[in-house]
């Protein structure tokens, strides 16, 4: 039962509350408030308690909010309480290091399968949780039969559009890109990554333009 | 001539503003509006001239925005009109696939060195610039020598807070982390890279929850 016309920036904030929920149950604590949220966010207290009214009364006035119950509706509504079937196409550093990256597991993302056009490549299986390396020449047929949801773009820049468009015609339901370049695509929710985004924000704090906390 | 007092969400957003300034350069336009900003980017206008603003005044009313004054003025409050020098430490997968991301290299971020512990990794070089790899044991040696200001964390969380620590003893000027865990530090700004909030929010949206472009 999710609301709809909830405005991408909104569901961004989600996420960090989600974080945020998380850091206070591993510390402890049982309840919060929208202004020790605000606080460890750099967010206003009012935009916190606007968020999550769209979900319904989170919180009681002066009793503040039940970490256990915001954390579950918070991965209810950010669809974290399933588990994602993820494919990355790319076999690089990028793919590998998202292969073993703990922070995707441990919220429900589950990477399945790599994909790759190199053939020494293929055949292979990456990291602890042995993940296949598939052909690319395979990738719907195995996105039909793993079930996977969400395709992973790990591939460099200027091939980039290619693999986003034959994720589309396998039917993906969305994607995450990490390649530096602007995808074109319709029909599909894409998300990008670009990490460059956060050396920016640090390196203008550390140039002294912020107040905020981290 | 950065203007004090900014807080840590208008400095995200102003990344994503230089972004979209980028990609309307390369589609070889010349002017923009707080309202086509706004569009592509999911905010509202409003917010968009008010971010703006804290810098002087970027635009004619009426008239818009001057791409190329835009990006200069926002690049000089990024701290992207100088290059910047990084020291990665970790030289696993996340290590490996930051000193080859052409995103930040072409954004003046610039990996002169990695950092690992283990003996047999020391001594190598990495990628097309052949980054040299050197014992943690050297790192604030190294980050005096080659005018380190950037540190990044691409290590296991288990071992994270220990790095970050060191980074900090190196009189470090920022700190960018991977691994997927809250640091503890005074005086250093520190930006938390957590890969998963972009799933989150990609499925969020599979399931409907927004409106906004990507």
């Amino acid at each position: 039962m999710i609301p709809k016309k909830i405005p991408a920036p909104v569901s961004k904030r989600l996420a960090l509350y989600h974080r945020c929920v998380n850091t206070l149950l591993n510390s402890g604590k049982d309840t919060t408030s929208s202004k020790e949220l605000g606080e460890r966010l750099s967010l206003k207290a009012t935009q916190i308690r606007k968020d999550l009214s769209y979900f319904g009364d989170f919180g009681k006035r002066g009793m503040g909010y039940d970490l256990n119950y915001l954390k579950e509706s918070l991965e209810r509504v950010l669809g974290i309480n399933k588990h994602w079937n993820i494919g990355i196409v790319g076999a690089g550093n990028i793919g590998m290091a998202l292969s073993n990256y703990q922070g995707l597991t441990r919220e429900g993302y589950k990477v399945v399968a790599l994909f790759d056009r190199n053939p020494s490549k293929v055949g292979n299986f990456v990291g602890t949780q042995k993940i296949p390396i598939y052909s690319l020449d395979d990738i719907c047929e195995k996105i039909r039969e793993l079930s996977i949801e969400i395709g992973v773009i790990a591939v460099p820049a200027n091939h980039a559009q290619a693999v986003a468009d034959k994720l589309v015609e396998c039917e993906i339901k969305g994607i995450v890109n990490f390649a530096p370049v602007k995808l074109y695509l319709d029909s599909v929710a894409l998300e990008d990554v670009d990490i460059s985004t956060s050396f920016k924000a640090l390196t203008f704090r550390i140039q002294g333009g912020s107040c905020g906390g981290t």
